[in-house]
């Protein structure tokens, strides 16, 4: 039995449940006394690892604890900071000094490139380490599988929010409303937005990122739906672009770390509505509201969120090492899943980016909607409309 | 007893509530058979008013009108038109058609002016009519009463998203991160993100549309907040404006109806902050969705528009006319409200904009704390920073 302590990081953009992931994992390593000495998080994720900042989590009382089930984004503190070739060393020489036997990150394609690499770096330097990676991404854009924790909550999200705000869009059809989702190149949050579009009382149009932007055909699209009297409800994903990858909005804006800073997409299709067809027009953009909602979590997310961070930790008591924890499931006749351990190599750095066979112009398949509609967990889509 | 048809309308911008109202009054008006026969309702507001296009309410099912106690935006339909001397002619022969006897426009200032002439008018025509506004506004900007019926939603949607978007804030502090609140004139909704400050793990700006805004004062807040490093929070009105009231955001649009286009005031601070301090920065604009919320509905609200529709039906059923529904309230030792009629005319185009007493230089006093609190109902602010 390998015995030592453990580090858990949290990597890249919070989740709504993030969180329970990392207390999935706390209560799981508390439950391995005989593997897992000290639980440690490390502060602000890779941030905290490069500066022996770590968290010792171990002696948060419980009632502290059982709060981050209810608690977005990253309790232990992220950051975007990429590891370099030259932070290598440093990462071995914290888990040296804490005697870190145990490691787990949770995050994105990003962090399991990272955790990949932590793991090829320790075995080749004969240091005893198990790693595994938890995966985290509203985006829902890791490889192999079927879902990530942290989509299903911002799904709900996007198509809770799409179908409360039709009723608005429908009682007072006076403006094309454009509201836009987060997910730059994937559309996984923008296609959700989609899910209940059969109950919408007003029309609706979506763009994902994964197909090029025509604005003729969108002109066109938004003229006709509009004249049927209805109201016009457009989601689109932050990310859409016309054909060459050219962005359809762009701020003009170089930050002081000179990366251009993407413009709004809603605002951009909304003047363009309003200067090209005349027509009143007003968009919205929740942005970070997606990812932290707590009210629109998904308590299928929740939990499986939570089951991802202890199969992680028990898998890694067990001996297993290089894996990141994925979920396999079945849909027919009642949504079930289970986790699976997935090669680290196999998730680094890949994307999966949304299905084009699951587009239709200016909208999303029934396949993608049978897909998605368990994940979002219990949300009530009765309303009522008398007019 | 005054025996004859009833007519409700709903009138300009929806809010999560405002169905409550129409079910408050509809089930009031099923109590009184003896004095109200059909109940009608205005689709699409004034303009079904106008056209004599009526919706009998009393005919729907009653599980179907219990859904409008969950149901955001206007049910029976909205519409921005405002009644003009040229209209009512055509308003009161649609009462003579219908039998109309009693009226009640659920809306804000007004709706409340509109209310106001059609009972000035129905008694200079010598046509017996009972006139009850019933109030509506998420911008809390009605006179005299403490409060209006739809606030209490709309704060509950501020002060929870400002706070759960705080702990995304603070657990990854890369960006200054500005969210826009609804209210052009009024600050209400933009104080309520306020609620909970004191709870956040970041700092937090609030500017609200009742001073003037100064930039250099702005970016100098900015720069001493952010210089404390635990992330930074900035919530806005879309109404600030310079001295002089020169909008901070222009979008430089005239639409078709030739109205100026308000540009995204969260977005411009945003551009602000990254040229002029270099900072990173991003902005959130929820808009619409902060009056559509089912989820963050407050349940004391919910319960209030209910009541102010009953009571509404009740008081004109008893011969009262010419009265809009208001709340009194008491706040020690508990939060108790009672509802009151206050003169139409003293309510018509009144607007109470928020007090210059309870804003502090990028915040807003307890005074307001305390007077908010209570409105926004059952709300767990409970959230865990393990950092």
């Amino acid at each position: 039995m390998l015995k030592g302590n453990m580090l858990i990081a949290q990597g890249g953009g919070p989740t709504p449940v993030i969180n329970s992931s990392l207390l999935g994992a706390v209560r799981e390593a508390k439950r391995h006394p005989e593997a897992i000495e000290t639980i440690y998080g490390a502060r602000y994720g890779a941030e905290g690892i490069l500066a022996g900042d770590l968290i010792d989590l171990g002696a948060v009382p419980t009632e502290q604890l059982d709060l981050l089930a209810r608690t977005p984004a990253s309790a232990i503190g992220s950051c975007r900071r990429k590891l370099t070739d030259a932070d290598y060393p440093d990462v071995l020489e914290c888990f040296k000094k804490f005697n870190i036997r145990y490691f787990f990150y949770n995050g994105g394609n990003d962090s399991m490139d990272t955790c990949n690499k932590v793991y090829e770096l320790a075995k080749a330097a004969g240091y005893e380490l198990r790693v595994i990676g938890i995966p985290k991404t509203i985006d829902n854009d890791l490889a192999v599988t079927d879902h990530c924790p942290g989509f299903g909550s911002a799904a709900k999200y996007a198509a809770a929010s799409a179908l409360e705000l039709a009723q608005d869009v429908a009682a007072l059809p006076i403006h094309v409303v454009v509201m836009e989702m987060m997910g730059r190149n994937a559309g996984w949050i923008t296609a959700a937005s989609a899910l209940f579009t059969g109950l919408m009382p007003c029309e609706h149009l979506v763009y994902l990122p994964e197909t090029d932007f025509d604005k003729d055909e969108f002109l066109a699209a938004v003229k006709e739906k509009w004249a049927k009297g209805r109201g016009l409800l457009v989601t689109v994903s932050e990310g859409i672009h016309y054909a060459g990858g050219v962005p359809v909005a762009d701020s003009g804006i170089v930050d002081g770390f000179g990366h251009k800073v993407p413009g709004g997409a809603a605002q951009t299709l909304s003047d363009m509505i309003m200067n090209e067809l005349g027509l009143k027009s007003r968009s919205e953009k929740p942005g970070l509201l997606g990812r932290t909602s707590v009210a629109l979590m998904s308590g299928t997310d929740r939990d499986e969120a939570e089951l991802a961070g202890a199969t992680a930790v028990k898998s890694a008591v067990e001996g297993e090492s290089g894996w990141m924890v994925g979920f396999k499931t079945e849909r027919e006749p009642e949504y079930r899943s289970e986790t699976i351990l997935i090669p680290l190599a196999e998730v680094a750095n890949a994307e999966k980016t949304f299905p084009l066979e699951w587009i239709t112009p200016g909208g999303v398949t029934d396949e993608f909607r049978s897909y998605c509609l368990p994940l979002i967990g219990e949300y009530d889509s009765r309303f009522v409309n008398l007019r």
